[in-house]
């Protein structure tokens, strides 16, 4: 199966990368030769079609570049645990039941700027590789490897026996996010938009932390609130 | 003049919050007592209307519900500096063509949660105040006063001239985020998604400061990024 990314700057780094592309959809009429010449060096099959058939293709601002490629490769937990080299500090994000392909782009963004080692989501209850989520990770989505399970919580209690802590991000009997030492594989658990982690997620962490702030709101974006505690993380592990 | 927002969740906060909704547009045919009942409460006006309508109204995701408000307020630099209180470190946030309103939406949810006195955007170079981003900002677009000025590099300056400090995000020449003392009043300036500040901006910075990072991304999502530096400079300023 094949998907679409899509973007002027997403598709010229793509080619610039020589990332595989089976088929380059520019709008008619579209002068670049930069984009031309790069596509045509790598043997790749340029179609140029109209705008209703490039907006038939994908539903976010194209700007008249689209790409197919491949399915989004997805990997198993002991294919992502396994590639962590030996003597690094294993990071991993779990995303419970986030629904915004913004946000996943976002994460999978920051997880590649701090060394991440996966990403893990649920099948049916968090939003999916598609994209939104590729042109929003400017790449990210090819170089972090995201794992999609079907359990989440029984994958978080099988990340806990091979030696990983579920650290957890709530309101809630938890501390303050610069308390903590994160100098052991930890598993970061960000909960959905609108209702934070689910109650059997929750139960599933070793512990949890909350970041101090004012004003009745309440809560960060989830990409937001992840990308900070990602950088504290970093920030600890690589102090100055 | 009027503007819309929209999403089942945002309406629903702004009834509870009885917030002024001039028309509420409901689909027809949607069964939800509690919001019809608030919005009676307060006299609110209802319509029911089609789909077809409701997509008209708005671009984005409305879920059946979109609340016809005024027009968001905006405030000038003068408005923003003397409604900060006695004795509080200033904080502002600047954005340098900042495009995507989602990105916007979550800045201004940041800022609200570090309590932020304003966000500058430039009028005709960035994103202006709309539905989606006033769904992303989950209410923060209501708290968080926002300036529109027509001419960034002068506002910072004149900013300057009044003891703020200007620090910029960048890759050059600029100092790990880590090293920096943020106990004065304080400009952050946020470049835009595509190509960071504009030099003109950049050359009105006192200092800039960047995120280490690994990998060949070489650069954060701007409202995950800004959310990093924000709380870097909250947390300093009211550590544990």
């Amino acid at each position: 199966m094949s998907q679409y990314v899509y973007g002027k700057n997403v598709v010229s780094s793509m080619l610039k990368d020589k990332r595989e592309i089976l088929t380059l959809f520019l709008l008619e009429g579209r002068k670049d030769s930069e984009t031309v010449n790069l596509a045509k060096a790598q043997n790749i099959k340029i179609r140029y079609v109209s705008k209703a058939e490039l907006d038939r293709l994908v539903k976010g601002n194209h700007q008249g570049y689209i790409a197919e490629v491949r399915e989004y490769p997805t990997y198993s937990i002991r294919e992502i645990v396994s590639a962590i080299p030996e003597g690094k500090q294993p990071l991993i994000v779990a995303l419970d039941s986030l629904q915004d392909p913004h946000n996943l782009g976002a994460i999978l963004r920051t997880m590649s700027c701090v060394g991440g080692d996966g990403v893990i989501i649920e099948k049916n209850r968090s939003v999916s590789l598609n994209g939104t989520v590729a042109k929003v990770s400017v790449g990210a989505i090819e170089t972090v490897k995201v794992a999609q399970v079907t359990n989440l919580a029984q994958t978080l209690r099988k990340l806990k026996e091979m030696g990983f802590w579920i650290i957890g991000t709530d309101v809630n009997q938890a501390q303050d996010y610069r308390r903590v030492r994160y100098d052991m594989p930890v598993v970061l658990v960000i909960g959905s938009e609108g209702s934070g982690m689910r109650r059997l997620i929750a139960e599933t962490c070793d512990l949890k932390v909350r970041l101090p702030m004012e004003g009745d709101i309440g809560s960060l974006n989830a990409s937001v609130a992840c990308g900070i505690l990602l950088y504290q993380i970093y920030s600890q592990r690589f102090p100055l």
